[in-house]
């Protein structure tokens, strides 16, 4: 699809032609779908939902906000601010504790496996002692014994309480902020306590400030990056490497219908990697060559894809990244998909009837995750990792049977190239480990800047992926250079704006740049889970810089954010001091004062602020505006 | 009033008279009140929250369920029950976070406490031993040491996760319950790792299945209970005296405008005793005295009101109750509150209006609570108790300096008294130690059964306790004794239900049996969060008889819940067994399968299930319709 998308959209849903493509069957199948769903609900919308100004907590409401007629406030007494940043903060909540539920499963494992009960090992020992260093972890003994004592001080932080310092903010925040946090009373304890004290603060008759409730927000954000995020990215790597960039295949065409495809959804990477293990046994393939088939294969979708995808080679057996979730119903109607095997979000809760109509076997990993119908949910347990993944491959090979021959295989004929795997330490290394190379770019204004891209994807502002597409191909152009992480990620990379064939979507001194260090214009960081990962890299820069976040010429977008995890990663960027562009627009529409805080006011405290708009150019616009205002008060062109 | 209130609601508000005559003089100085505003907004409800179908968590909402436009799904794809499941567990998330963050702060302010570190002490010796004595705890060492040991189990066990044994469940929880939680897979983990795994399950796109997600509300309603309630009211108990009976007065006729009155409202007592304890030293009132007041008082609201209440004996200083969280309004309107001291729930939103108009200090004394235009907000740190005390004297007697002589006064003259101050202890003293006592009462027939009685107060169901009071005189008429926590048990106190004069109201069997006791017809158990307090007596006689809870004639009533807290304890109640009278009816009504699953299905599971209605005499008929078979099926009559 070419640059004059900004045009094209009349009809479509997705950016992708993969997408539009499996849609045509969907259809002809008669299922229902998320993207005619939209269309249907597009017609039904509650305006006072949409403005922030309803409320169902308590059995006194449902409430409204309506000034026409004379309801200016909930039965309760709560005014549309409080109202709006209220049910905000709830949905930061449920981002905060989903992260520190993922931080806590990697910690466990983490543990696990240093005590011999799961199939991993420590991959990035260099890593773990990086880590325990950081984190005054006597550095002398051995593995697994280091290992142990990591886990246990990150699984301690996470419910760090108000009486203890809070070690993982001391250590990995930038230099300059903590000082302003503690005097703007953010300084946070752990996320476990955080999230605690904002839950009780939402209900009904205790915090009705819209002030308050926002500081809390703004807290629960940096809880949730800190010691949930940080630690459980760099336990990741501990357990199965840290990334580094390499070439990978994406999109819908990767599929092959005469594999088994076991395909791996949601966050959390652990039945993921031990399957993929176990397929590269000769005893697996064959196993799979007796059913019928060419082999067995592993498919990575949305996060969980990425997570593998960003530290495994593509080979015969782990063969790329199919898009973001959005795609997965799509994915599920190609008739390829074998096992697909989810942890997380986002496991949409209608695909049920995909998987009968298309022969797969549902199978939920954790706990947390259940569907209508589903037939096979396991609890998460690492001591289990093992007996599960048999179990994974077993219902494979006997959805195999069922599906091959029998169900229409639909491919589309549409595969990208990518390089995922970006990290600080690889960008470091593409700079010579030497962050000067990049202060000099950033000085001699070949690069304006950099902006972290972090979110999902939503149908609310435009097609699938429309927005994170065309706000970057903005962005590169202006010579930002873009950092991503999330579901926007891989719509960029399966847009293809994350192989070298981009440098010539940008500007010329980005193009310069990329060309000279041999990366792309858009540097794939992972997932959303690694929002933690990207600050850890614009923390270097500041600190090595001496200068505080907000003084950056840098800034944040959410181009098209969907769920609550995507709400706390920008809040978080708010408290972290920077310019943070949201689209669609939170519903706090109809909350003046808070609208007011959020884009204005917050900026005199944090450094940070909302910016908001649904066009991608003018957001480009107010990113560019941004980004040349900190160069010029650093005295930059 | 009398018992024909039930045909005299035309035009009432409230079942109490005292709050009546002040909504007189708040409707005179033209102030918003909760009860006009529930007029208001009962003219533009929605239908779609008020059935459960609607939802607006993510960016692709607000969604709706509409049957007739084809909308039967969100546009993620889940279907009714699981919409309306999902809003419900987040309620519950709420109440047990909530409970959570009490826990808590209990246990931090025992521990600060054994180090010396607050002006309490440790009041009820032998209970903190008898609770060593359950959880294993050395009860040789000195008092302090022991304290210091369980306030660290109970912490531990608020984060007690899915690897270790949950020791507050093994020890608590009734004998033949805890094989019957294992099989449904609900026996739980502590609360705060239970909050984590249901806001993650609540996530967009996580959970879809409506079966799964009540689960883990009953999972989640069992580690509140066990991990939270029973700890921190075991904690209270320790540090200011287990409850007994002992006769207190209650309604807003308590207010005298000539003496500086620091009112305490919330659940968390804190604050209240250590003020308690300052207030009663002659230095105190004297300087009341030198600022023109014959002397400073302590008055109890709500639920702190009732910690206050059960535990400490009315004299000069605390003068009891003024009723539960519809009366705040009305009380501050009587222009005789100098600080109101506020730390949880209910501290409804929009008080700052009375605050100004009838000169009263509004402070928070725990960071959860804000308001708008507060200017007074403290965090909870035990060890500032002593300094926060005085400040709140401090600012009682300078409002009193500008309230006295300046703010008109109006105090309805309406007074009760009531018996507070029941306990598992109390009853079991007043049985001389023998449960057999009360198994040949209930054998006998003259109590056909009990019922837990543990909610809020809500306009939606009528009046302002309205139906609480009701329902309550139909069970005592139909011989069946209530036990009652919460902002219900605060009307009842105040409907005159909790005293020997209520006996007359009584069924025959029942009022032989409250005369031959001493007692009332209503137990005054407490709080809300008093509902494991109450769930404790329970558990003696279910383990004492050796039967199940579903075998006993008991059920549960939540007449009026309002909040968040609320629900949860109704779901611990449908876990633990028993027949739960919810009213009003939650936002579950568009959601059949969901509605069958709590009010018919459930019960082949725990043995528990939710009834429903929102008329006082019905809900009687369905409780004593459940007691009969109970009793029916243990051979009695």
């Amino acid at each position: 699809m070419g640059e004059t998308i900004l045009e094209k959209t009349e009809g479509r849903v997705s950016y992708h032609d993969s997408v539009e493509e499996m849609l045509i069957r969907i259809r002809e199948d008669g299922l229902s779908n998320v993207f005619d769903r939209y269309a249907l609900q597009e017609k039904i919308r509650c305006k006072f939902c949409l403005e922030g100004l309803s409320c169902k907590l308590c059995s006194q409401g449902p409430c409204r906000i309506s000034e026409k007629g004379g309801q200016t406030r909930g039965v309760c007494g709560i005014g549309p601010d409080a109202m709006a940043m209220r049910e905000f903060l709830l949905h930061n909540i449920m981002g905060a504790g989903t992260y520190g539920h993922h931080a806590y499963q990697a910690f466990r494992t983490l543990k696990a496996t240093a005590n011999g009960e799961t199939p991993f090992k420590i991959t990035d020992v260099e890593k773990l002692r990086w880590m325990c260093k950081m984190l005054d972890i006597d550095t002398n003994l051995d593995t697994n014994k280091m290992a142990i004592k990591l886990s246990d001080l990150l699984l301690e932080e996470l419910h760090t309480d108000y009486d203890r310092p809070n070690r993982m903010v001391e250590v990995f925040a930038p230099r300059k902020r903590k000082e302003v946090w503690k005097s703007l009373d953010i300084y946070p304890a752990g996320v476990i306590y955080e999230v605690q004290d904002c839950v009780a603060s939402c209900l009904t008759n205790v915090d009705g400030d819209y002030v308050s409730l926002a500081t809390k927000a703004l807290r629960l954000g940096l809880s949730t990056i800190y010691n949930a995020q940080i630690g459980l990215e760099m336990v990741q790597d501990i357990l199965f490497g840290t990334p580094k960039p390499h070439e990978v295949e994406v999109d819908l065409g990767i599929m092959d219908p005469d594999y088994i495809n076991i395909v791996f959804n949601g966050h959390q990477p652990w039945l993921g990697v031990a399957t993929m293990q176990k397929a590269k046994s000769q005893e697996v393939q064959q196993r799979a060559r007796e059913a019928g088939a060419k082999g067995l294969r592993i498919v990575g979708s949305i996060e969980t894809g990425q997570e593998l995808l960003q530290r495994f080679d593509m080979d015969d057996v782990f063969v790329g990244l199919i898009g973001n979730w959005l795609a997965i119903e799509p994915l599920l109607a190609t008739g390829t998909v074998d096992v697909f095997a989810m942890e997380e979000n986002c496991s949409p809760p209608h695909i049920d009837t995909y998987a009968e109509k298309y022969q797969c076997t549902l199978v939920s990993v954790n706990d947390i995750v259940r569907i209508p119908g589903l037939k096979y949910g396991f609890d998460y347990n690492p001591k289990e990792v093992d007996t599960v993944s048999d179990s994974l491959i077993n219902l494979a090979i006997e959805n195999f049977r069922k599906r091959h021959g029998k169900i229409q295989p639909k491919v589309p004929n549409v595969k990208q190239k990518a390089i995922a795997g970006f990290s600080t330490e690889a960008v470091l290394n593409a700079l010579g480990n030497n962050l000067d190379a990049l202060v000099k770019v950033i000085g001699e204004g070949k690069l304006k800047g950099i902006v972290a891209l972090a979110n999902c994807t939503t149908l609310r502002n435009g097609p699938h992926d429309w927005n994170t597409v065309n706000l970057t191909k903005e962005l590169i152009r202006r010579n930002i250079l873009v950092v991503s992480g999330g579901c926007g990620n891989h719509g960029l990379e399966v847009a293809g704006l994350c192989n070298l064939d981009a440098i010539k979507l940008a500007g010329d001194g980005l193009a310069e740049v990329c060309s000279m260090l041999k990366i792309p214009p858009v540097l794939s960081f992972g997932t959303c889970t690694d929002t933690g990962r990207i600050s850890m890299l614009v923390t270097a820069l500041a600190d090595h810089m001496d200068l505080d976040i907000p003084e950056l010429p840098i800034a944040v977008t959410a181009p098209e954010w969907m769920e609550q995890k995507a709400t706390i990663d920008g809040v978080f960027a708010i408290a972290y001091g920077t310019y943070t562009h949201l689209s669609p627009v939170p519903f706090i529409t109809g909350a003046p004062a808070l609208v007011k805080l959020l884009t204005e006011d917050v900026e005199a405290m944090t450094g940070g602020k909302v910016g908001l708009g649904d066009n991608p150019k003018e957001a480009a616009d107010g990113i560019e505006t941004h980004i040349m205002k900190k160069r010029k008060a650093l005295g930059l062109k």
